[in-house]
């Protein structure tokens, strides 16, 4: 599955997760940072299914999740999916975290934990903010060690 | 100036702010919480100039900030605006505050405070973060009354 073709909805993913780090996968030989993300909804079934495109695009905005969360809503005609979960192979960024609130997703599984930037765990840990209007469930660590040695793999090639 | 339509790069603007005033007003007759955001360069010259259009859209991340990002970025074809400043009539939300981080914008002068959702002076005061990767210079409260009186006034026509 292409990062620009839209997932089969009639397709239930066995692991989303899988396909994210695929979608990552195939980033990293265009020259992105690896990074994949898939929306599936209550039903297990995809809704989007996207990768890093900031060098690509010029877009400093088009991150994975960004991205997959616009093509989901975009297709449901709803700029909220509060029976969606989103499957993304690094910790999100405070903007990508911020987006997830916006959208109203239900549930965020994440793969590699992101010290610098990440804003789930780490950083201005944005959900546990007392400020935050929508506290999605959330995942860390899921494939961890698959996506953290893309990552590196990636970072380690560009030296 | 539509919200569509890009400005002419050979026009220098006097008044930024007061573009982005007329285009949140422009969003809220179309039923978008009126916001506006203006992108100029060094030489004051305007590369990007939109309105929230979430609504519109059915895109959750659709805030004016980041709608300016992308089409400065898209005109320029370069993810970063280093020499550029963004002006926005509400304090931005973490989302666009990260974005603008991403950005590299040089600078940030918005208008009206928004304590509940802001995180530049409000929130996780994202700019603040020790671990924030650039810190734009901020302006809050230029034409801060003239943007909460239009904020103000949308959110009581709701009711």
């Amino acid at each position: 599955m292409s990062a620009t073709r839209p997932p089969d909805p009639a397709l239930v993913l066995a692991d989303p997760m899988g396909l994210a780090l695929d979608l990552a996968r195939a980033a990293a030989a265009t020259g992105e940072v690896p990074v994949g993300a898939v929306i599936t909804d209550a039903g297990g079934r995809p809704l989007a299914a996207c990768a890093n495109r900031t060098e690509t695009d010029h877009d400093p905005t088009a991150h994975a999740e960004i991205l997959a969360i616009r093509a989901a809503c975009a297709r449901r005609g709803d700029a909220r999916l509060p029976d969606c979960t989103l499957w993304v192979t690094l910790e999100p960024c405070p903007m990508c975290a911020s987006a997830i609130v916006h959208a109203r997703l239900a549930r965020v599984i994440f793969g590699a934990y992101d010290p610098k930037g990440g804003a789930v765990d780490h950083g201005v840990r944005l959900f546990a903010h007392p400020g935050c209007l929508h506290r999605p469930e959330v995942i860390g660590g899921m494939a961890e060690s698959a996506a953290a040695t893309l990552l590196r793999g990636f970072f380690q090639a560009l030296r």
